[in-house]
């Protein structure tokens, strides 16, 4: 491939559509339009997207200040070099494929039976995971948004509050809930609120039972990792209530070692019966634009009706989707199969970590109230009285790095700014002594 | 990576689940259930898969003949390598993501901005598509059931029949119908019969209205390419019914060049205001396992409120999905970007239609009633007063060769088998000699 076709591929440009306002539009001029009715489910959702608005404040940011050297800490993207172990197996894949002997068309839908039997072994040791509960995805956004049509409109469910706005994105789309209210709360969802004052835990006894339950830890966005006691109090509680919890362990491989803090849901006895566990290569590998993931359904989660909810998924898995790419599962195969691979990540894991703990240190000596970052890539900080967006702009404006609003995140973040570790340790510095200087 | 790593990563085996029974569960032993009900709109799915039910048969069929040389002419999945210039695009890409240059995070989720403009030069030349009306997504099946989430529960669809079983799967689980009667029809669904009696193209006078038409040329299983009148006829249904078409041109490049049969629906004048394409490289650059695809939505296709389907669809691409990966993203700029690419992608789906046209040849000189072929890699066999199910297991028995029963892909396909061009010239041949040989 030339060169130039490389860095064109590299643009991270998006084209803008080129729609014309509705309001212009009347039957009788402007553009035709068809008899089909809008889904009301997607009137439902809030028009302002987190990150989108945050590029609108950027762009006008650098309208205000051209010079100026912005960093982002914001969106979750990592920045890293994969390791070559990984990309060299994915090469090697690609160019087999103009072989007669390493060519493959299809792949079983969920995914390559080696792969999923590696991931059972090596992220599940001794949780008794087989690799047929481990279905390969595209990643964990994806799969939320298949889980969430495999239960479809008539559950209801309970999420973090903060949390990653997929999960009641799309329990919106699928029609689970009402309209959203001022807050930004939609009706029918159960907010879990999630903050220092509870260790970042919700207190059980006030929530209502749901039919599923999102829980992400170590949490996007706070960077709080779940305690053995709260994780064992989670399965506690979906058990007597007989819900589903849908964990969210994509920031598993940031948990510290040897601390006995949980990477996975299944290290709670009895979880099997009750959690749904998603996961993806894209924190821990850069695999953010290879897309690679996956979902463990276990055998024993049943509905109701005693039926097993793996089957629906696996029938979700092969009508709604077709497979990750081929070559996408050849670097996540390297990623984990060797211990060559394994290393190869837990370094790059440990650059994001380290440049974690440096944001911590920052905004700790700047008196700050700091949370997450040891075991996460995101660092949780409070600006008490003040709205998260203000917090934003204020930094913005002094010191030029991009920040995430907590109140992006759910109505439990107001209050709080959200900074990425995701970025090099250079920009990381600079970004630590801007912080320094301008929000002593 | 290792060559058994590779060999492995081939296997084409797909895990066994390992659910119990559901009828031994009750609630005082067996297995614990939750309290979630099983969504209704999968109870609603038919059970009998197509492809896992003709694979049932091809085991049951191996342990009756262990010495037989099965040849599958079933499934349509590519077998022939992919052009070096294509894997060497992805390899390079692959490789670059080692080095801080090359590393690229998250891309555009509707997909790199380069390779949604040479999609719209290169595949709709002259027909007014621009690149921010293409999304680029991993396959045309997860864009048929991201669609149907779009669409949501209320609206009603029209399918050909026979045809691909997925638009009408995704919308039962998206909740767009009732259950099926015994011939497997769906209540609530338009089933437009196409067959050689009416070159199979429905009497639009007698479908009723709906609000989207699912309609696919070259289409799957009949191999039959709409006219331009039959297009024209169809584009003015859906604007005088205020309907939205849903177009797949998954085997277009499977159109012979020069006879003015249309590639795309943007082909017709008025289509931009009506009608959604959607289209895979799986089919034409051997993409099957790669998974890269794309969806075309017009500016100018309107709901009823005037609001425009783009921006739903944006909001469902950027939720329910991530982008594809982007190093199947690079082999598809490659597939297409250059004359070599394009030349290359040719050569293999004329590998393809030769097949095709052996196999025509080969039912026509065996006095049978035979459709497809000349555009598309499916020919499309009657045997009439006969079960498409009988004649499968006939030709399974006499042949051993591997076809796919056409009442799978809807009532009307009854007594007639689809038989896919997908295999190499070899097997073809084998198959073509055996079916001379026993079926005269």
């Amino acid at each position: 491939m030339p060169a130039n076709m490389i860095s064109k591929l590299l643009e991270k440009a998006v084209l803008p559509m080129d729609v014309a306002p509705t309001t212009h539009l009347n039957k009788t001029g402007g553009v035709p339009r068809t008899s089909v009715l809008r889904n009301p489910n997607m009137e439902k959702l809030q028009k302002g997207y987190l990150f989108p608005e945050i590029s609108i404040k950027h762009e006008a940011h650098l309208k205000k200040y051209p010079d100026a050297k912005v960093i982002s800490l914001g969106i979750g993207d990592t920045t890293e070099p994969i390791p070559s172990v990984i990309t060299s197996a994915m090469a090697e894949y690609a160019l087999a494929l103009s072989t007669p002997e390493g060519y493959q068309g299809y792949g079983p839908e969920q995914g390559q039976v080696t792969l999923r039997k590696v991931i059972a072994e090596k992220v599940y040791p001794g949780m008794g995971i087989k690799g047929s509960e481990v279905f390969i995805s595209d990643g964990a956004q994806c799969d939320i948004a298949r889980l969430q049509m495999l239960f479809g409109p008539n559950v209801t469910i309970a999420v973090q509050d903060p949390t990653f706005p997929g999960y009641v994105d799309n329990g919106v789309i699928v029609g689970q809930t009402g309209g959203a209210d001022e807050a930004g709360k939609y009706a029918g969802i159960a907010y879990m609120r999630c903050a220092p004052e509870n260790d970042f835990f919700p207190d059980l006894s006030r929530v209502p039972r749901t039919d599923v339950i999102f829980f992400c830890s170590p949490n996007n966005p706070t960077g709080h990792v779940a305690s053995p006691a709260q994780l064992r109090d989670l399965v506690d509680f979906a058990r007597r209530n007989g819900s589903i919890i849908v964990f969210d362990s994509a920031y598993a491989w940031y948990v510290s070692e040897g601390e006995g803090k949980p990477r996975s849901i299944y290290e709670v006895p009895g979880a099997r019966e009750v959690a749904i566990e998603i996961s993806s290569f894209s924190k821990f590998a850069g695999f953010t634009g290879v897309r690679l993931g996956w979902a463990v359904v276990p055998d024993e989660l049943r509905y109701a009706d005693g039926s097993p909810v793996a089957r629906d998924f696996d029938r979700i898995v092969c009508t709604c989707f077709n497979g990750a790419s081929s070559v996408a599962q050849a670097g996540g195969l390297a990623c984990l199969a060797t211990e060559e691979g394994r290393s190869a990540v837990r370094a790059v894991v440990d650059v994001y970590k380290e440049n974690a703990r440096l944001l911590v240190d920052t905004f700790a000596s700047l008196g700050k109230e700091v949370y997450g970052g040891a075991d996460s890539p995101y660092v949780w900080v409070r600006f008490p009285g003040r709205r998260s967006w203000d917090v934003f702009a204020e930094i913005l404006d002094k010191t030029h790095v991009i920040t995430v609003p907590g109140s992006g995140f759910g109505p439990g973040g107001e209050g709080f700014v959200r900074v990425s570790a995701f970025n090099s340790r250079e920009r990381v510095l600079e970004a630590a002594a801007r912080f320094r200087k301008f929000l002593a």
